[in-house]
Parts: C-alpha cells; structure tokens; sequence
C-alpha cells in the first residue's frame, strides 16, 4: 500500500492524469464535429475508453490506499460521481447521458491545486451568502405567483405558469431584455411598470448588497 | 399574559408558524395552475384560510403580551399590514388584491432571524444611499423632461409623455436595449446620440459612485 | 452689503429658493403635457418667468454682496451658465434651447448641501480616473478606426463611418446588443467574432480596473 | 552615444514622439472617409509616411543607444512589433494589414509615462486572475461541448458546432441576448432552462469572485 500511496501522489503520476484529462478533453470536443466522428470515430472511441480505464484505476488506487479517508475527501466524491456517469446506461437513448460523460474534463478542477483552491475558495464564500440568496429566491417566488396571477392571462408565453414566471423573472433580474416583457403588458395593464420598476429596484438593490457581504467577507481574510 | 409570551416566544412554536408560512405559500403558488385548483381547489381555500386564522391569532397574541411595545417594532407593524391585505374586500373585482394575498409569504422574513437581520441591515444601508439616490432621481427628471420635449413628437411610444420618458429612461439606466431607443431617433435627429451618449454616462458613473459609497460604507462597520 | 448677506445667507431665504426650484421642475414637468399647455398654459408661463426672475435676483445679490469671490466659487458659475441658458434667443427655431430650460431644476444641487457635496464628491473621483478613461478613448478610436475600415462596406448602418463606429463601439461597450451586430458580421467575415471577442474583454478588463481604481482611491480617504 | 541618449530621452523629443502620433491618429482616422480621401489623399499618404519614418528612425536611434538592454524593455518590443506591421506587404489584397495600421496609436501608451503607469498596473493584475480566468475557460468549454451535443441540430445557428457554441456562450455570459437563445430552444427541450440557468449562475458567481480577488488584490498593495 505504501508503494501505491507514493506512485500516485508522486508529481509524475499527477501530471500523467492531467494529460489524460486534457486529451479527453480534446476527442470529447473533436467528437461534436459529425466530419471528424465520421473518419476518426474509431480512434477517438479508443481514446475515450482508455481515459476512462485510467480514470477508473486512479480512483481505485486511491480507494485502496486510504480506505475510509477516501470517501472523506470530498473531491474523490466528486470524481466518483463525474466518472460514474459514464457507466449509466446510454442504450436507453438518453443523449442527455452521453452529453454529460464531458462533465469528465471539470476533473481538471480537483487534480490540479491551484483550481482547487480558487474552487475551495469561491465555495467558502458561499454560507456567507446563503441568508441573501434565500431573500433573492423568495422575492423571486413571490413576484413570480403575483406575476402569474395578473399577467398570466394576457402574456402565457412569459407568465403563463409559474415555472414560466419564474424563468421569465430570472431573465429580468439578470437584467435581459426585460422590457421587451414590460412594454408589452404596459400596453394592456397601464400599471405593469410598477411591477417591473419595484421588481428590477429590489433586485439590484438586494443584488448590490449580496456582492458586498462578499467582498466584506473576503476582506476579513 | 406571561404564559402567552412563554408560548409564542418559544422556539416550537416559531417553527410551527415558519412551517404554516411555507405550506400557505406552497399552496398560494399550485394555486396559481387552472388544473390544480379545478380539483383540489377545496383543500386549497381551506389550507389558505386556516393559515390566515393562525396569523391573525398570532398577531393577536403578540398585541395581546407586548401591548404598546407591539407597534413600537416596525417587523410587527409589517407583519400586520401584509395579513390586512387579505381582509381587503376582494368581491370588487379587483384581482389585484387576490394577487397580492402572496404578500403573506414575505413573513418568512420577520420570522426568521437571519432573514431579518439580512434585511435589517439593507434598510440600514439606505440612510447613506439617500443623497446619490435623489441625485440619481433628479437627473431622470431632467432627462425625462428634455427627451419629451425633443423626441416626444418623434418617438411617442418612447417619449410620448413624461411618464413614458421616465419608463424608458430608467429603461436606459439599467443598460436595458437602449440602443433600440437610440437608434432610430439618431436617424432623425443627428445630434441624438449626444443625449443618449451624456445620460448613459452620468448614470453609469452616479450608480458606480453610489456603489462605492454602500461598499465604504459597509467596511466602516 | 453685509444685511443682504446675512438674508441671502439665512436659512429661511435658501429654503424659499429650493421652493421657488421645486415649483419650477413641476411646471417644466406639466408643461410637456399639450393638454395641460392648452389649459394652463397662461398659468405655466407665470410661474416660469417668476422662477426666472427670482433666480436672476438671487444671482445679481449674491455678485453684489461676493463681488470678485462671487466667481470664484464654481457652483455659481454653474448657476449662472445654467440661467444664461435661458436668455438665449428661442425664437430662432432652437427647440433645443427651450429643453434645456429645465436644466435649471438641477440648480437644487447647488443649494441643498447635501446634494453638492456628493457631486463634489463624484467630481473629485475624475482625476484619478483620467488616465483610465484615456486608455478607454483610445482604445475605443483605435477600434473604431479599424472597425470602419474592415466592416464599414458590409455593416454600413453601424461601421458607415467613424462617428457610427465610435457610436457602435460605446454600444458593445456598454453591453447592449452587442451580438446582434456582430453576429451578421460573422456570416460574412469568419473571423469578426476575434474582433468583437477581443475588444469586449478588452473593455471589461479596462472597466474593472476603472473601477478597482475608484474604489481604492475612495478607501483612502 | 551619449549626445544621442540625450536627445531622445529629452522632454522636448518625447513631446514631438506624441505630436506625431496625435497627427498620425488624426489622419489615420481621416482615412476612413472616401470622400476625405478623394479630395486629400495625397497629404494623408505623405503624413503617414513620415510619420512612419519617424518612429522607424526613433526606433533606430533607441536600438543604437541602449544596444541590448533596447529588447529587455517590452515597451520597445510593443513599439517595434506595431511598427513592423506596417511593413508586412499589404498588395496580397489583405486589407485587414491596412486596418492594423492604426495599432500604431496604441504608441501613445508607450510614450504616455501616466497611461504606461496604468497599462503596466493592468498587466499585474493579470497572474492573480490567471487560476479564475482558466477556471471560467473550462466552464465555457465544458458548457460548449454539452451545448453542441444537446442543441447542435435543435439550433444550428447557435450550437452548430463547437465554435460557435463557444461564442454563444460567450454571449450568454456578458449577459447579452440570452433569453433570445435560450426561449425557442425551451420550446423544443423542456428541460433547456435548467442548462442556461446553471450557466449563467456559475458565470456570475465565479466573475463576481473574480472581480473580488482583483479587488483584494488591489487592497493589499
Ligand atoms: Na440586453
Ligand atoms: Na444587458
């Protein structure tokens, strides 16, 4: 065990999977273009399978040196459940599942150090901030049940239902197009602008402070 | 009177009230699904309606411990406002009202304390905001008036009046498909560009400043 | 002198004048209503010209009791500038001209105190934005000079000429629609997305640091 | 050596060094207009052309003063590989060499000591958001690659193949349009909003992050 451990925390071995990875980086993008599948489809299959065996024996390896720490690490669950998808059943005619095995390639993350650390970072910020998404969310739900309730009837393909409402108010608060939804109901509902005003107020108001609270927070750092 | 505050200022029993809080808006939004009300429209009035009972026992329960100290803390003059809403007689047809009954999951806030200090502390951010925000006001009259005097004839849809001016200047301010506004009137009048151009400017440069101050502001803490 | 000095400096004779400015901005503001002209025209124009002469009086006062000082400090050039304005002749067809009566409503932030010390403020943040917002101009000529030559045969009505690609360059700066001009460029010339990709991470970049350099600078006060 | 030295590093001579630019970016701009180049193109062509020879022998004379330590400073390779572009043969009909002219403007920031100042503040800033800018780039080729697998056939014009995935993205994250791809793609996958919600969530917190590291950065200096 103690040889393994070495093996595959010795550089050489991490930067080997780092080429794996950035390989199957490019077949899974070169196997988007029909042309290419066409008259290199077999090589890149090979390719595709390889990586995924090297993949596999990585995380068993690991698996076997550190037994029960492994699953402790929370990046080991991340790479089982990435390479995990590509071993749910595809015959099912799920593209969505074949789409996905390029999740793979976010495995950059977790091998190489100082991605993990800009990651590690960018999740610590997030309890931070998690009073203020909560705020943002239920402004959202509510805007969106009012929004379905007085729109709904004169603009079903933006407020039709609530999933739409939702999306629609979403594309607001990013701040796309939004009066392309306004202005419509402006015309039919002469008080829609104080929905949209108070909506987009409140947004970039909360929005605003919810930026603050990080960057406070990572001052304090 | 001392049981009663034991009892509401107990922890079980904010829990209870956050939980009837997120099954009334749970069922405020299936209720905004045609389908969904045709059939268990029923359960739905009765769930609504219970929920309206436990807040206003609560309400009264509260002014009933704290007496005068209950309006003397602006979370329970919000809490009784939002549940007035839904007494407002709805049978005028005005379905606005109806819409605004969603109000009530916004107490989600005054109940939960992380929810209100975030809250809290946004309000208190407005006091330092106040100079750049009416700064930022009276540049959209100005602007308002100017744009309805020159394009008004030009470009009613957008310039018809001062209301629409201001609609489509704060439109502009938010970066919103403004060049659609532009455009066109630059066709007419060449010098257009100018107003747009200026406007654009001062308020990207007044919010970046307002921005600054809330950020100042917030380290100073 | 020093009797008219201490009136023009009493509190009571500055809040009669935000009074007489807050009068004035309402009958600007109705007076871009036709209707309204039609009706109260007579009404507007008294108020107006009254406006106009209080304000004259309070300038002509101040130069009495300041003298040489009275040029000194530049807010009342800027009031002065700004009522000037309305001496200019009108009857010439200038529509313009009569707009820009209005910028006399922003003479309330020459007299509330607060106001003018956030503009002072904002002001005071434009030298240490210079060199930036020069990079920015520079950076937007260059563009736009190769913009028209490369795309002003194929995009005529946003690269046609410099002023328009100047024009559709602060456009994508801003983010508006960016892509809605570069995509038809695309079609025609494969590698325009280079140009439009390149000057708009270019512009953000530069926008951050413009940004970064305000913030910073604010901090050390 | 040393008389030379002397000159070109007195202020008068660097003064000059920007008149000509000013004057070359002045006709560079003229240039863009047919009519202007009808009427003057002869002076256009002999101002450029000595401008040219200017900074070729400025050049010159900075290679002969300061011999090797000439290529240690980037500025000099800067002004050197601007200039050399003028001399690329531009009758193979690439009219984009000729666009690449005006790049000779960008001299300014060499010779400018304030705008060097920044542009080098810039450049520092670089390394410390190389992790979050890689970062950003495997998001956008990971989202790509599933983009082309899941919509390539639903919309060609978008998600086509992998480039133009890219782009697409690219948009979707300076927020420009993305309702416009994303709605009709909505119509066809049901599921659609859940790619570019996720998308457009993880752009905007890793910016928002990437922009406090700039920040803190800026902070500790
Ligand atoms: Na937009
Ligand atoms: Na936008």
């Amino acid at each position: 065990r103690e040889r393994v451990r070495q093996f595959i925390e010795s550089r050489r071995f991490q930067q080997a999977i780092i080429g794996v990875i950035l390989i199957n980086a490019a077949t899974l993008g070169v196997e988007t273009s029909p042309s290419a599948v066409a008259r290199y489809g077999g090589m890149l299959h090979v390719v595709d399978h390889v990586a995924l065996y090297v993949f596999v024996a990585e995380l068993l390896a690991k698996a076997y040196v550190y037994r029960l720490r492994f699953l402790r690490d929370p990046w080991n669950v991340f790479d089982a459940v990435i390479i995990g998808i590509s071993f749910l059943p595809t015959a099912s005619g799920l593209s969505v599942l074949r789409a996905l095995r390029v999740l793979r390639t976010l495995r950059l993350i977790s091998v190489v150090p100082s991605l993990r650390r800009v990651v590690s970072a960018l999740l610590n910020a997030v309890p931070g901030m998690a009073s203020i998404v909560i705020l943002l969310g239920l402004v959202l739900y509510v805007a969106a049940v009012m929004g379905t309730k007085l729109y709904g009837a004169a603009a079903p393909e933006y407020f039709g239902d609530l999933p739409k409402s939702l999306f629609s108010l979403f594309q607001v608060m990013t701040g796309d197009a939004w009066s392309d939804i306004a202005r419509p109901l402006m015309d039919m509902y002469s008080s829609a602008w104080l929905y949209f005003v108070v909506f987009v107020l409140i947004c970039t108001f909360v929005v605003l402070n919810l930026f603050i609270a990080v960057v406070v927070s990572a001052m304090e750092e």
